[in-house]
């Protein structure tokens, strides 16, 4: 995929390449040169790109060349380590030149005294707009939005509301609705920019009014509103107190971020490790991922022990040691293909209370038809080397158990975690596997306790 | 997640209940009235949730009251469904009402002999537009354009646009941006309409233009649209042909299906199954997972060997047949995170030639400081329980070593097939497992022979 669109990237490796030469052969200039021309995307980019001691100089070299709307673009562990190498007049510099809801964003991440020593430094009238947004908690509709728009009265008319429009000096280039409010602040509905346009003057704001739009409450959780933003397709959308009056609006390209990260930490949580691994340092990576490789030997030990009470079994047929972790782990692939489907499907609204009980079925069924096949696939193969039809019925037989068992423990733990309020994206595969692990190594052994010794 | 975003969805559990009972009890206009007053994603949300027989009756009922834009929402598998129940005169009918760019996606899942029936249907000035889109690739810019656009000559002043857009009838509702380009049609840039509106009208719109705005060929990869879209936080993309011509217009809106999609994709494929999976009829769905269960049995097979090699020492020491499965297991889980991070940097460009080394390394000092960690504390659980402190020593060994190797191989792993043009995503997880699977069992074992027997 990447290699599709290198073509596009400013940032290729060998400029990070040159950035980096720069600055261990302490030409701050050349850097600074290198840095000069890049959008924020792409200074943000090289930021994350080179090791933290590069970027603790190079930010120092950059200081105010830094383009504020860069600090935007990272990952908050690099922006913590970019923050802590300015200082709070800086801080404050390229905050008054972010919306209020992103200069919220960077100030959350510095401790409260050094927010107040930069908040200290913002003129009164642009802090006041910053601390209105960092009233709103993280991740909700209230932080997202952005105050500038276009409000005009109902009782207006076009040419009206033109002229204002035209008057306007602090208008932002990304209008695209009109909203109209009543005269106690309530949204009325919108009109989009383009049929304002195409409408004459006198004829009433109201006459042209979107009355049904959707808007959200500002204490929206962000996942709620990226799941509006995509149901309805909408470019933006207005945001509203409790009492139903316009607060700001969120713009779609900010819910892009969101969506991205989202299905970022859908993915990064299935794998056991945090959003910010990455660019975590290594010390503090490993300490992050350890918790998640405790519960595995937890559930190792379980799996272990289940094993250990056939010592006797196993002592008399060597081979079953041979062949049980083949059931175990066709069992553990199995379950989290049903595991990710589910996970996947409660995520996107797709699998609920209506259809549950028929996915379960589903999966249930289709455990038990790739058991059949694998099942007899090993059976062949087990008789044809070892010559013992016994132990190839054994294996099938289990085969069959762990991949039915996979199938109704990767649907029902992920729904039922849900059901309980735990994300399902975190914890299903310990289960899983667990599930797998004990039902296929019982099975096996069980099995081959009762009908080879 | 999904009980917080609950009381903004229209279809409840309980409504596809409702319809489903309608449809069981043969009340057609009972359920005919549930869907009547619910959105283009409610139709689709409610025809995703039903099984295919209840699907088959449903769509069979609503014929024309079935809103055209419910069709794009639905996935492939349930798209093709719904469109077996409509004959080519209400197919076209739907497609009429789409944008050419919608009903082209819609046309394309027919077989080439419907696809002609129902053009057939459609006028031919609208035909054109639909043929000229299926002309694209699927999953290409060109494909993801919308062609109704505001299009103006770089020679006029404000006010001539202004006048030709208050003129024009056919003009979307949804337009953001005028493009201005010159008379070989070729783009100059572009003009938010909120600034074009503050602009006096004797101003040549050349004066207001944004002329180094971001372009995409038609035959650009949709992941490279999210891309661009992403990187440069647009609302919208102009897209021009070889020769810089500008063709169409791309919307966010449908990026963010595409990212949804994009992402989507690299889960489902981690946990190896296929984006359809979850619409899939049964059959398909088992033979869908098929091949990659069975590349598991080849990893499997490949690590029974190399226990089988130990049958002797497993003869000898039983016990080493329970605990094996914890080294191996242990490996794979610490391998799966580094696999994680690794595809999930690798797709989102934060991974590169300029820092692969120093993320391998990085991988592997964590592998080590875990592994110590683990060693440590399965050690002493194997003198606690056992009092060997052989055996302690020879669990702590592999589990350092097996740790190590997961790191290697999990960065490793992904970073080669990416440069061997494979998708990371697909196939990590299974090289993975069996070099953890061959370390965990041959370290373990290997040593054991070597130092307890």
């Amino acid at each position: 995929m990447s290699s599709e669109i290198d073509h596009l990237d400013e940032v290729t490796p060998d400029l990070v390449r040159r950035v980096e030469a720069a600055l261990a052969e302490n030409r701050p200039e050349d850097a600074r040169g290198l840095l000069a021309n890049l959008s924020a995307t792409g200074q943000a980019s090289i930021l994350e790109q080179i090791s933290e001691a590069e970027r603790d100089k190079l930010v120092g070299i950059l200081k105010g060349d830094l383009d504020p709307e860069a600090l935007t673009e990272l990952d908050e562990e690099v922006l913590e380590d970019v923050l802590d190498q300015l200082d709070s007049k800086e801080i404050a510099a390229a905050a008054r030149e972010l919306e209020a809801d992103d200069a919220a964003t960077i100030l959350e991440d510095l401790s409260e005294d050094e927010r107040q020593e930069v908040l200290a430094e913002i003129p009164a009238d642009e802090r006041a707009d910053i601390e209105r947004a960092l009233a709103y908690p993280e991740d909700t509709a209230g932080r997202l939005m952005q105050r500038s728009l276009v409000k005009v009265a109902d009782s207006w008319t076009v040419g009206q509301v033109i002229d204002y429009c035209r008057e306007a000096t602090d208008l932002p280039d990304d209008v695209y609705d009109i909203f109209v409010v009543d005269e106690t602040g309530r949204l009325r509905g919108s009109v989009p920019l383009g049929r304002m346009l195409r409408t004459k003057r006198p004829v009433p704001i109201f006459d042209i009014v979107d009355p049904d739009i959707p808007s959200l409450p500002a204490t929206a959780d962000q996942a709620e509103v990226a799941h509006v933003f995509r149901d309805k397709n909408l470019v933006s959308c207005p945001v509203v107190d409790d009492d139903g009056r316009l607060q700001g609006v969120i713009m779609v390209d900010d819910v892009v971020d969101v969506i991205d990260e989202e299905a970022e930490e859908d993915l990064l949580k299935m794998g056991g490790v945090g959003s910010d691994d990455m660019h975590a340092d290594t010390v503090t990576t490993a300490r992050l991922r350890a918790p998640w490789l405790l519960v595995n030997v937890a559930t190792a030990l379980v799996a272990s022990f289940v094993i250990s009470q056939f010592e006797d079994t196993i002592e008399k047929i060597v081979i079953l040691a041979a062949l049980m972790p083949i059931v175990a782990s066709m069992g553990g692939n199995a379950g989290i293909q049903t595991v990710t489907v589910t996970v996947r499907a409660l995520a996107m609204g797709e699998l609920t209370a209506a259809n549950g009980m028929r996915f379960i079925a589903k999966e249930a069924v289709v455990g038990s038809l790739n058991g059949l096949l694998f099942a007899t696939l090993l059976a062949v193969g087990v008789v044809l080397i070892f010559h013992d039809w016994r132990l190839g019925a054994v294996i099938a037989a289990s085969m069959v158990c762990n991949l039915m068992a996979a199938a109704l423990a990767g649907s029902l733990i992920p729904l039922g975690l849900q059901k309980f309020g735990v994300d399902p994206a975190v914890s299903s595969t310990v289960f899983l596997t667990m599930v797998t692990d004990v039902t296929g190594f019982l099975t096996f052994l069980g099995l081959a306790t009762i009908f080879l010794l």
